[in-house]
């Protein structure tokens, strides 16, 4: 009975959309959710369905799902839990083919909502709609230009970002479109009564935009299908799953009625199919980002290229707690760079170019020296204009960039509009390039 | 022979400034520092020091220290190293009281410059001149309009940086800038030949404005000292050191030439003298701002209020193995909030008040939970509008912002403009909470 990842289609890149709930007022999620797919510049049409209104953010209002002029393929329920069945059964005899329902009052909520939750997916089996949610904030993908989630936001990127926390997802894709990094999708699964992990990482792992998927979960719905879709996946996976605690894992199975289990399970599992675990939120953003943009370094040995001799040992010193090789430079390395560099540049790793560093200066010793080392760690500790221009495309090096306040933001940004993810502290960059040499895919298999 | 910390007011107050080394190039320190102490709003005479200009960013500019017309108070030296003693001299002749060296080529570089260093401390020393650096970042005192550093950072706020990295002290300035919460202060102290950490605490501990002291050091200078300072100091002091790992250690000994030492006999001496140690530059920064900012609870018992179930889940979990009491609430007030909020909230610790939550409802909560437990740790895991204005100004919650988009900046700069401190991540404020519990100033001594 159950479809495959195939069919989710309707849901992501839907040709028409119905809002079924949208509100006239604007402190209501029916009016949000209207307003972030007209505003993300979904190109299809888009039906209103509320049958107190006959025109809302002047899009044509209909009175029922049945009653719309049109044949959405995708239906967005904003309405009281008890009204959700009936609803889906309209939605398939209009031919609907996909569902995001927002609404709480299911599982979450207690043995009625529970009963609830049972007879919606029924019918949505019935109706053959793939359905995520009950419970959730939504879906994003802002390649299709369709924000139905809140808040609205548009950056294109290569995340795909799947979680149980609604508010999990919208602050890393926050996160992403503040860096001009973006997302590939955004997914809150809420209670997970039919779409859940394992159809979205088939899903995302053949998805042409995404190159790497971070997954909040407090626990799986299903162990065996979860762990074949992360066996097949030929994608990076990224997993942040608290319940570390007691505490912790009462919380989880409070927030989302579901068993969270022990956590040596967990940790057991990730290792062996190869999912890389976050320990903060930050992790799970910054793993992702490292593991979608850069390439798996052929060896361990990494030097440091820095204005700062600070951030070069706190770097060193977070690379070497990794297992990282924080390799001497090679004796014929040493002796080029010191009779070309000034003589108070330190030549060592790390390489310590000081205060006077220029953009010129960190290009070419990273030209000279990339051949001796696995990979590169380039931290541009000041203010240092044209930053950007020393960071090679193809194969980047691993940036950090602190210190330079508005420079640094601009270079950020133009790192990042060229596909170059940049690490806010030395510390966060060595704890992404630790997990990219482990789980980073090889540069011959790259996008 | 030794001064104590009060005469650094000339360094940190000045009543006049001589900028010698000048520059009419833009891309030179020698102008950046000249124009940010002007634009930073500096209030008396700014003499710029230049043999070769008349004039620089329409400041009258003065060929020698010795020719300038008026009394300056500290002087800033951008000259080559080899020129810093004389000019220190000359300076001491002028009646000058207070140096930031800038320059570089000192006991960094090598035997010589250990030797010019040597020098140019017996000149200030004979001269009664205290003296930041060489080899440094400068000096910012956004109280006195005195940016003789750069970045261009004006914003006022209660944590004194003092730091061996000017990247490092930069980026939190910036930081705390961007967040609008800025800093009492910030010291590069490069090579120390002079003025050094234990001076600095005296200085902050004592500085009006302060009220916590960020540190980075790779090693201290004077063990007896440091911990004496440490010992009287009576306001909280954050230690970022590096060197847990061997590579880090010959990192941080090759960075600024001093003995890393042992990080045990470090941890010990931190234990000992109530020294709170960060592991990361987040965390310098974060844990700063919670003592700078907050008390420490009576008690470990936390209450978490959020309209984000995830993010309760990963706080609770984090604050439970930092040994925080997530205790479960007194059954009179379970039953007065199960009675009078709508039934799919979970009444719990994490108390949800799942995406429903308004600010009306958060500070309802707040008002009658707060009695029960030590500290109540509010997590705004939506766009919630009015955030802001749930807390309280005089005992404030410990306050997470995330997942809330532009709404979540707008709120969260109002409380910093409140003086209440945000943090982005359950985990950064959870972590922060743990210090607080453990270092925090006690309430009735708070400032």
């Amino acid at each position: 009975m159950r479809a495959n990842s195939d069919n989710l289609a309707a849901i992501f890149t839907p040709k028409s959309v119905a809002v079924i709930g949208a509100s006239t007022t604007p402190e209501k999620l029916g009016f949000q959710i209207l307003k972030n797919i007209r505003d993300a510049g979904f190109k299809g049409p888009i039906y209103p369905v509320n049958p107190k209104a006959t025109s809302i953010l002047d899009l044509r209002c209909f009175p029922s799902i049945a009653q719309v002029e049109g044949a959405p393929e995708l239906a967005v329920i904003i309405v009281p839990a008890g009204a959700v069945p009936a609803t889906l059964a309209a939605c398939g005899a209009k031919g609907v083919k996909g569902a995001i329902v927002i609404s709480g009052g299911f599982s979450e909520s207690g043995p009625e909502g529970e009963a609830l939750q049972r007879q919606a997916v029924e019918v949505a089996r019935e109706q053959k709609i793939r359905m995520v949610g009950p419970n959730c904030q939504g879906v994003n993908n802002p390649y299709h230009g369709l924000c139905a989630s809140w808040p609205l936001l548009t950056m294109q990127g290569a995340i795909a970002v799947v979680s149980q926390s609604g508010t999990v997802a919208a602050a890393l894709m926050d996160w992403a479109a503040q860096e001009g990094i973006g997302v590939s999708a955004l997914v809150s699964m809420g209670n997970r009564a039919d779409v859940d992990e394992a159809d979205l990482i088939e899903y995302f792992d053949s998805h042409a935009q995404t190159r790497a998927i971070a997954l909040y979960i407090e626990g799986v719905k299903d162990g065996p299908r979860f762990l074949a879709a992360a066996r097949r996946a030929t994608k990076p996976i990224v997993v942040l799953k608290p319940g570390r605690t007691e505490k912790g894992r009462q919380a989880a199975e409070s927030h989302t009625k579901s068993l969270a289990g022990r956590d040596e399970v967990y940790q057991g599992a990730f290792r062996q199919f190869g999912i890389c675990r976050a320990e903060t939120l930050h992790e799970l953003y910054d793993f992702s980002k490292a593991l979608a943009y850069l390439r798996r370094p052929p060896g361990q040995k990494v030097l440091f290229v820095t204005s700062s001799g600070g951030c070069g040992v706190l770097a060193a010193d977070v690379a070497a707690g990794e297992g990282l090789d924080v390799a001497p430079l090679p004796e014929a390395l040493h002796a080029q760079l010191r009779s070309s560099l000034p003589r108070h540049f330190v030549v060592n790793n790390p390489l310590d170019l000081t205060g006077d560093a220029t953009a010129k200066m960190y290009k070419d010793v990273i030209a000279a020296a990339k051949g001796s080392f696995d990979i590169v760690t380039v931290i541009f500790g000041d203010p240092i204009v044209g930053a950007s221009e020393v960071i090679d495309r193809d194969h980047p090096e691993l940036v950090v960039f602190l210190g330079g306040a508005d420079v640094e933001r601009e270079e950020g940004r133009r790192l990042h509009a060229r596909g170059v993810p940049v690490f806010p502290t030395p510390e966060r960059g060595m704890r992404a390039l630790a997990q990219l040499a482990r789980f980073g895919l090889p540069r011959e298999k790259a996008h």
